[in-house]
């Protein structure tokens, strides 16, 4: 049985009790392990000394800027412990671990990657250990390696694995021990002990940057309309920090669209939950691609008003995942693909539902054509490949139209559109993921030196300087049971939107510097929660 | 009568003789006087001390990083000479001198604009002044203001706007002279005094950052090509740029895929004329939209062979202006949609010539539906919105799948596509760009102040550390006729691409840094055309 990180999370905090025991059950050698702390200056002389260590390491899922300063990290604990320390980095992902599939990592092979982004060193991989055929496999490469520990470099999922194989490796007795590592550009995965995952920091700031730009654009032309889309499925927190970083006019967070996943969702936003103004949790409730439109547009018109015929508008990829209308109508369009071609009078209409009808008639017609006809090998639609933002565009373009027939919208509307995606996740990591990144990966290394497994790298004390950062290794139960202090971020833009729609406040930080004042900032993110 | 800088030059290239004439017509006042040098040490000294001059300057056409350098420039050169200089800056471009619409630039105004991207101190525009009576309108503003100089900043046509404003002036008897600056992300307003346009190095490092970016993805995934159009639609400068930087593996050259621009262009693809290699004068001559993607479907599979699965593609953004076949078709569509709407069982096609059909027939369904419903407010196909590199990922995956239908290719091919554009003409200025804008400036008004009217500012010794430029003002004629020593930067690209293609010689150069090493670094163009 899979269990994700997230789903545990979710179910913890509605049915703590009754599920906790299922946990329990699941990781019968792991549950109730408390958390680990060590202390960076004396680190050495807390732990076994000495000791040579066969240690392999994993990445996987998509990348995030720094994972190669992970890999140096605990390169580079094992090498200061002792000379005859061990590295193997397994190729491609998890699939790399059960078929065997390593290179051993001297310093020539190391150091060249030190500070670089992208996963290139080893690469990663998709593939999941999850059937016991392959939680053997795993065995079987770790016996024959005779691995001392095993670093999981991934998302929640990833880790979420890490701590299936931790069990099941200590189920079977192997010596083997597994040390996760927080990583995802969406910044998603986090909790008080694990404050941060890498990538996002960097994938932010360049994608800040590029949006910085576009607002100057924008004011220097003063015609545009700049649509960007930015990467990040599962959750908004990347727009949100862009947000928060540059202030556009405009800023679509998914989770408050989708009022349903905004009360399931473990991330930042379930604060408004817990403090939910009346009004913002009906407005949530009741939102729709149309009313995603008519607010947009509604800012655009009274911008207009005021004299601006430009603006920014930020949107996350992943918006239309937590739209349930769009999902009805996909699901009803692969429903009715399934069974049949679509004719051109357009009969095949009549089998959906009244609202999915409505709603694929409100869509503009290259999208249209683009559920019609994109579709993957099984046939569905293909979602990820909508354009959110061309789609958006339209509709406003479209909604702009009536409202000047009407003589309600008197100025030309002009937009551009942009998504900022694979650029950003394979950038040079900023100063902040590099060295949290390798304080991680040292830390992995020094956890696995002191005989730990089943925990997650996690390096605490963010807001202080680099010095002052503390090392620890976090329990799955503390990833499930977190105070949850998060929504600061939220709270910060929802109290500032307003003045930022209407009025510029426009900031463009330029690009990611290594050196002078500007390389040491702290987040947006990580520093209202950190604060808050 | 208007005359564009890069017409005059191409037809002096040609009819030296029989032109220059002409031109000596239309610039009476003006043709024939020398490009001045000023000694940026002694300027002050040589030219005429502490007098106080009234200076307007006006920003033309796209932005580009920088601008806002200039301005600070010409500000810095008046404020050092003396408390009493006053300076104006017009709104809008171009119409804002016409209708005397400005502001007066304080040092409080101007400061915080100092190193800042965008052209939105004054915003520009795209207007011309170009008929008598705007001329006479341009007139006005400078008596009412007492205008001693302005300074137009901007392209090639504001360049030759700018030359004709000071003619008409002088005819005039006006006190207003009038200095050019070259201003163009495109990178091709250039000669030999006039070593590079500011803003190019800019968003090429910009552009770089990104494409090295992918780059790093590319190699970690091992599964994407990513097909990346770069902006500049008169000239491949920036791509070619981006490609010495970062060594894609397949880069194509607009002005190499059409062979008659590549006849008549002025710049720096003609040396290829002059030394034409027999082969490649005769593979440029054959390049159509279906050699393009051969040249890039063939690379694909000989990389596949080789067990590359990834790579990198960079196309310029107006390539599809290179290729007289796509030019025929758009010609002939227009043509057919001003007289009737076409018929859905594709009667109309009937109208077009065989080749127009034939290429129609083997464009990809979303263009061919983009070419018949984008139309402009007169009925014309919106060639500027193909988005060319989605064309050709299509078009090579087409080919694709019939090489692998053929046993030809046994690979999944998987692409991305990328355009590169407003983000990079608003960035924050290079280091070179910060300070050559200033220079361009600082020259531009030590030019008004001895006197000096129909030059461009002009900074030379480019190569040697910032102390050592030279500033000076370059005479039209001067840009009209230089020896060019261009095509060095091509010539390096040509002798390597081969290189580039089959085997993984990427560079991700980062982003832009002010501070460090790394920061003062001079561009391959500059370098090699300086160089060579």
């Amino acid at each position: 049985m899979i269990v994700s990180l997230k789903y545990i999370t979710v179910v913890i905090q509605l049915w703590k009790y009754v599920v906790a025991d299922e946990i329990a059950k699941l990781f019968p050698n792991l549950f109730g392990q408390p958390s680990a702390s060590l202390n960076a200056g004396d680190a050495s002389s807390a732990l076994s000394k000495d000791k040579s260590l066969k240690i392999g390491v994993v990445l996987s899922g998509g990348q995030a800027p720094g994972g190669h300063n992970v890999i140096s990290g605990i390169f580079g604990e094992g090498r200061q412990r002792t000379t005859g320390s061990i590295m193997y980095g397994f190729r491609g992902g998890p699939a790399g671990v059960m078929k065997g599939k390593y290179v051993e990592l001297s310093t020539e092979y190391v150091y060249p990657y030190r500070n670089q982004g992208g996963f290139d060193m080893i690469a990663s991989g998709r593939d999941k250990i999850e059937t016991p055929e392959q939680f053997q496999q795993a065995a079987d490469t770790a016996n024959k390696l005779d691995l001392d520990g095993l670093v999981v470099i991934g998302g929640d999922d990833s880790n979420t694995n890490a701590c299936l194989l931790a069990e099941n490796f200590r189920g079977k007795n192997l010596k083997t021990r597994v040390i996760g590592c927080p990583k995802t550009i969406d910044g998603d995965l986090k909790c008080k002990e694990v404050p941060t995952s890498f990538g996002f920091d960097t994938a932010c700031r360049l994608y800040s940057e590029m949006i910085g730009n576009l607002m100057t654009d924008a004011r220097s032309t003063g015609k545009y309309y700049h649509f960007v889309r930015l990467m990040g499925r599962a959750a908004s927190h990347i727009t949100l920090e862009c947000a928060l970083e540059t202030r556009p006019n405009i800023t679509i967070i998914g989770e408050e669209v989708f009022s349903f996943i905004l009360f399931f969702h473990q991330g930042d936003f379930n604060t408004l939950l817990e403090e939910p103004s009346r009004q913002m949790y009906v407005a949530a409730k009741k939102q729709t691609l149309k009313n995603v439109t008519d607010y947009i547009t509604d800012i655009v018109c009274k911008r207009a008003e005021q004299g601006y015929n430009y603006g920014i508008v930020l949107i996350p990829e992943g918006l239309i995942d937590f739209i349930p209308e769009v999902q009805q109508l996909i699901a009803e369009l692969n429903e009715i693909l399934a069974h049949g071609a679509v004719d051109e009078a357009g009969e095949w209409k009549k089998k959906l539902q009244p609202q999915s009808h409505e709603l694929f008639e409100f869509l503009p017609r290259a999208i249209q054509e683009q559920l019609l006809l994109e579709r993957d090998p099984h046939g569905n639609v293909q979602v990820a490949k909508i354009e959110t933002e061309k789609m958006l565009l339209q509709m406003v373009d479209t909604e702009l139209t009536k409202r000047k027939q009407g003589g309600k919208y008197k100025r030309n509307f002009s937009g551009q559109c942009h998504f900022f995606g694979y650029e950003g996740r394979c950038g040079l990591p900023t100063n902040f993921d590099a060295n949290y990144c390798y304080a991680l990966g040292y830390g992995a290394g020094a956890l696995l030196h002191s005989g730990k497994t089943g925990l997650i790298s996690s390096v605490g004390n963010l807001g202080a300087p680099v010095e002052q950062w503390t090392v620890g290794g976090t329990a799955l139960t503390s990833l499930m049971d977190v105070e949850r202090r998060h929504g600061a971020p939220f709270k910060k833009f929802a109290s500032l939107r307003d003045e930022w729609a209407l009025k510029n406040h426009y900031v463009n930080p330029g690009p990611v510097q290594f050196l002078g004042p500007r390389s040491t900032a702290i987040n947006n993110t990580l520093l209202l929660e950190l604060g808050a």
